[in-house]
């Protein structure tokens, strides 16, 4: 399984990711699965993958030689706006998935994939979509300011709490890992290490990027001092009539 | 959908659940969800259900007519062990299912259930079990001291950090509000009044039972305390170097 999810709000986006992959419980492995591409001053685009590891790989090696091959019919450079790079990836999604479809349906398997596309083109807002395994894809708006892929549940009622068009970059990015760390104690199937991008709006510069490992120093102490704070919230709820009158 | 939930500690038990029920969106009741069978002195038992509300109806039925009816060949008084009765609602619910399988499967519903079992009978230890959809049934264990039915993922971050055998009874049951809290806040399949039922381990009395609207007092501050404290454990995050150097 997976955990990817992407912020939308005033001040930029905010992208984060977890590294486990697996084809069962005995097959664990590490991949990255945010990508990256940046043409500093033109345009900045970052796609979290989900889902069948191969679809995911197919779709951004294609992306990659899209982008190579002087006479490709469409790439990442010639969409006009990012809701074309969306359903781009959609189709490359749709295509990669029918091609071992029979294989792999044979086998009882799920050759299918999910993406979040996000980023910003000259002269646009920056924006994020979440691409369905269908190919159609939606985006994120100011009451929905987040999107999510794979073990979406366990990390979403902080960032319910928390995220609004209004928060500033780096309260977003805090609370992308708390998301992660809630969501990687309650389930294996997700872990580290976490892949974290900052992007500023209207910047049109590579997002701010960092690989964050358990070990990480930063890591460690935003997990205890949340721990902490959850404890003495915690503590600090109110007590039953019952308790008072003890 | 529903979110229920039972914890074990060595104080004794806590049982928690919503009453929303759904056939689609547009088809939404209030049900209570918890169905609590006391014989002060010699057994207390309570069954919390999900899935097919006439599947879990028909077993709750089943169980207070075997109750009744002098001759039935097996009844909640006449287990020896929790575990039997954990046994008992399996076959109920597997027959009940079994009944119209068949005509639920042809227009393409799940009639299947699954409930928790709990409580203590005398001379014996309280206990809690997850009944499956197929009949059998798992524990609760020191290691893993609750059990979940339902919308179980939103609510389990905040039950993995503050649960252990040795919490009190008052906080599992305050922990177990928090849970439910932000499953409702983050899935509208969930939803109030909240049934809460304490049981303290020996007493072979009654469980403490209360019901909490959305409206109540102190819902509506355990609420805010609540989110007071998680947005102050938020802002004493520790910074990014990035920020620090600003």
């Amino acid at each position: 399984m997976t955990y990817c999810l992407a912020i939308k709000m005033n001040q930029g986006l905010v992208f984060a990711s977890d590294s486990r992959t697996n084809a069962g419980v005995d097959y664990v492995r590490t991949y990255c699965k945010m990508h990256r591409f940046c043409w500093p001053g033109e345009r900045i685009v970052v796609i979290l993958s989900a889902g069948n590891l191969a679809t995911a790989q197919g779709v951004v090696n294609r992306i990659q030689l899209d982008f190579e091959d002087a006479g490709a019919e469409y790439n990442l450079l010639k969409a006009k706006h990012l809701f074309e790079i969306a359903q781009y990836v959609g189709r490359l999604s749709v295509a990669e998935q029918r091609q071992f479809a029979e294989a792999i349906e044979t086998r009882g398997g799920d050759g299918s994939a999910t993406f979040i596309v996000g980023g910003q083109i000259r002269n646009h807002s920056p924006e994020i979509y979440l691409v369905y395994p269908e190919g159609n894809s939606i985006c994120a708006s100011p009451e929905t300011p987040f999107l999510q892929l794979g073990e979406t549940k366990y990390g979403k009622p902080i960032l319910d709490r928390i995220i609004s068009a209004e928060t500033t970059l780096d309260d977003a990015a805090r609370c992308a890992l708390v998301s992660l760390d809630s969501t990687m104690r309650s389930n294996i199937s997700v872990g580290p290490p976490l892949d974290l991008a900052i992007y500023m709006a209207g910047s049109l510069e590579a997002p701010h990027h960092v690989t964050l490992d358990l070990a990480s120093p930063f890591f460690r102490r935003l997990q205890r001092r949340w721990n902490e704070g959850l404890q003495r919230a915690f503590d600090r709820l109110p007590r039953f009539d019952w308790e008072e009158k003890r």
